[in-house]
This record gives C-alpha cells, structure tokens and sequence, in this order.
C-alpha cells in the first residue's frame, strides 16, 4: 500500500497509490483533515478500520504530489553517521576530528532533529540561504514512518511499530552544522526537508537491505545498501523510544550513505540550478532543483 | 501582562493573570482552541486584537495551572552553555572536554532542542526513566516566548519579536546527553520540559538583567543574573532566524547559570521525591516534584 498527500484542484487529499503509479484514489475518512496529508489515514489504519475510495481516481501527472506529511505532527528524527562507508568519509573530510565525537564509527547512535516547518514536498525546491550559507549538502536517506506509538519499545517487538517508509533529502548547511556544534540549526534551515513520494508501508520495501541511490544533475553520488547500517531500525526505535514516547507519523530519517558533498575534495556542495534527484527501491524517486 | 493557561471544572481555558497574582480572568477568542493555551493569545495580540473578557475571574488557588503551551506548536528551542560561569562549570564537570565541542566558551551559539511532548505544567511531577537513565538533571532557564515572526531578523531588530518571557526546565539525562553526542534525546525525554508559571510580556521583566534561581529540596543551587549570558537574547534571535523562519510562540529557552547537578562533585543527580524550585524575577515561580 502507498499513501500519497496531493493537490488537485486547489485542494488538499491523501489517497492510495495504484499499482503502476499511475493514479490515485482519494480517500476522505470523517473528520480527517486533509492538511495532514497521510496521517489520519496511517491513524485509521493502526486503529484497524477499512479506507474508503472517495470519488473516482485522477491520474498522478494531474495532481502535484506534497510531502506524505504536509506539516508533520512534530520535528523529524534524524540519525547521523549510521553507515560504515559514510562514517569513514565524514572523518576523512576533516568536519569533526575530536575523540569525543567518537571517531569514525559511533558507538551509540547520534539522534538530531529538524523542525517540522523545513518539509518541503518531493518535487519542490531547496532554496538556498543567500548570504547565510554556500556549504549546502545533500543526504538521501530512508526514513521510516511509525505506525502504532509506544514507549520503552524493544528490538525485538520494533518492527511491529513501523508502518511504512519514505524517502527523506537531509539537506545539510555544513558550515552551521559544524560551528554551532549541535546540528539542529544547520539541518533545519527552510526547505531542507524534501520527503515524499509518498509512505509506502513496511512489505513494499525491505529495510534493512534496500538500495539507496542519490544523482546531483544526472551525476550518481550515492549509491548504498542499507546493508551498510551502523544500527539499524530496531536498534534506532529502541534508542529513541526509550525515554521518548512515540507516536503514529512519526518520520526517523536512518542516516545517509557514503557520496555526500563534504566527502569530495573539495567538497562538491550544492550550487542554485542543480537538480538533486533519490531513488529508493521500493519507494520510488524524489527530484528537487536548487534555486 | 500575564497570560496563563489552566484548567477549571474540567475545560481548559487561557486567561489573564490579575496584578497580585491571586486570580485570573478567562478570555474567549472566537475559534480559538483553549487547549493552545496562550498561543492564540498571543497571535491575536501580535495582530493588535483587544482581548475581551469571557465570564468572571476565578481565584489562581481555584485553577491548575498547565504549561503556558500545553501543546507547543513545535520543538522547544534550547541554548547550551550561555553562561560564562555554566561554561566553566561544565567543562569543569569532565562531561566534554575535546576541543572540538568549543571549550569553555562556545565562540557560537550552540543551539538544540526538545520534542514538543516533553512539555509538562508548571507544578507537575518529572517522572524517572526507571531504568534508562539515573543520571538526571535539572537546569532553571529564561525561555523567551516569539510574538511577530519573522526570518532574517537583525539583533537590531530582535526585541521586536519577543513577546515575552516564562521558565523552563531544561531537564536533562546527562548520560544519554554525552553518549548520543547530539543532545536532543537525553533532553526531550517525557516530562522533561516544565514550563510556566504563565507568559510575562516583555515590559515585565528585563531579559538582559534579571535574576535566575533554582532550589533542589529547599537548597538554592542556582543564583545568577542573565547579564552573565555569552550570547545576549538579540543575538540567539539573528542566530536562530537566520536561516528558520521564526513563528508566534516559539520558545528559546535561553540557557542554564552555574549549579546544575553535575557541577558537583560528585554530581547531585535528582532523586523520586525531590522538590525542584525555579524562579526568576519578573515571572513567578515553578515547582516539580521527581517521582
């Protein structure tokens, strides 16, 4: 199953993917705000009722897709340094050389977030900060989407929490993420969330070996298994809801592959007119331009 | 002016606090939801509303007192080490000594944050992650309440955004802060966030020089002035809106003094059954019990 949140004819809705992509079948639950995009729909879902088709289906290429969560029901978990090959590349580029940092490999997993207001939708562009930073870095990541919340969730019980997955652009301002030590300011900037297409649930995409894939103007960057998870996603649930109660829609992006801009000497960052374009297997593909 | 939002007879209400702090008078907006508490209050203020009286003033003995923001819009903006005597103290306490984390003082604001969800009331209990952390602190802070938002805001400007002020604790896991490198999980576990007791405007308090304390069990562990802060509240303001566009009721919890619990040697961690007091001249005072 694949949700999408979509305009079409100046309204907001969310509705069900068909098999080819091709279309989608709107989906109106009562009460439901359409604004919040998937939500109530992976809500209705946890909650066991049935999705009813609202009006007929309209052609994807008729309806501008926007993130699966238009405004996310709070900030989005991110995961930093979670593969081998990336870790290693982030401390080749000379950005964080402390001990402390914990070197190449984490021994924890590193939790950072994003304000909800950063999410732009899968098609939308990145706008860069004139005058506040040049050092704009892509990070195509898999993003899980939580379906039942929980506390104190174990490993071994972690999957049963996740509904679905997405795709998430971790668009990354190097300079601010480095001088300001914690990384929320310089990963938050306005348009630096780019999620989409649409969250498809959890037997549509194997997790913990799918590809992850990243083109900057038709030049592939990255192009990694999730095989390559430091701490994969039981692991990453448990950290977080350990002390943190989760909650349906909640989004962990699970960290970016070896190829980010800061990883080449010098740095390839991105530039205004660069197209970034993430394919995920099993999910689909996100294309944003740089202006 | 002092907004606060309580609950009485069951609904929630947001209203004004009388000047001798003994009663407070409910206001109704049209559309409004009371469960936001101040917000729209706030917002409808910025707009240069009046706001009208709905029903009689009740006594504050009458009312619980919730979080200013029982449901704050988003994440919790929060401001490590801005005290030079904090700063001190914290290098001091061993929890980050590489140089890359800044040293002593930070040369730029290092800025964090807390999920929305950890927020709690003003007289509520913090609760102990039986088993995830015992290493649990408190930290009394100035928070600064946005008013008119804005993006690009010049620390010329700044003051003009900030509504006003209330108090935050910035609880925090001290071992789930280090391990994790990134702050955000050790800091937004559940209950983590006092806040309260209401939302003072700015003509009431004097952000730049105002008197910040904390109890632990009657012993005043916190006593400092705000004039002793590394990066003044115009300076956070450009900082954080430079790139984020800022909103009406944001909160930036303006950074802890000297006294925190793992200032000691050993760390005085808080225990279920402490009583954790803050108050901060101009404002009021919050009180939480550790279960």
């Amino acid at each position: 199953m694949r949700i999408a949140a979509y305009i079409h004819g100046g309204r907001a809705f969310a509705g069900l993917v068909s098999a080819d992509s091709q279309s989608v079948q709107p989906i109106q639950l009562p009460g439901a705000d359409p604004a919040l995009g998937a939500l109530p729909l992976i809500e209705a879902l946890v909650r066991g009722e049935q999705l009813a088709a609202a009006g007929d289906a309209v052609a994807i290429a008729d309806v501008q897709l926007t993130a699966p969560f238009p405004r996310p029901r709070r900030n989005i978990f991110c995961v930093g340094k979670n593969y081998y090959a990336h870790a290693r590349e982030f401390a080749g580029s000379g950005f964080d050389s402390s001990a402390k940092s914990g070197g190449d490999i984490p021994a924890h997993p590193i939790i950072f977030t994003k304000v909800p207001e950063c999410v732009v939708g899968p098609f939308d562009d990145i706008v860069m900060p004139q005058g506040v930073s040049d050092a704009i870095d892509y990070e195509a990541e898999l993003a899980v989407v939580i379906g039942r919340g929980g506390k104190g969730i174990k490993a071994a019980d972690a999957m049963s929490h996740v509904w679905g997955y997405t795709i998430v652009n971790d668009v990354t301002a190097r300079d601010w993420q480095s001088r300001h030590q914690q990384w929320h300011l310089g990963k938050s900037f306005d348009t630096f969330c780019p999620i989409g297409p649409w969250v498809v649930s959890a037997d549509e995409c194997d997790g913990a070996n799918t590809q992850v894939k990243c083109w900057v103007n038709g030049e592939l960057r990255q192009d990694a298994s999730t095989k390559d998870f430091i701490f994969d996603i039981p692991t990453l649930v448990q950290t977080i809801s350990a002390g943190i109660t989760l909650y349906p829609g909640d989004v962990i992006a699970t960290g970016t592959p070896v190829g980010v801009g800061i990883g080449f000497k010098p740095p390839k960052y991105l530039r205004p007119g660069d197209t970034v374009r993430m394919e995920i297997a099993g999910i689909g593909t996100i294309e944003n331009r740089v202006r």
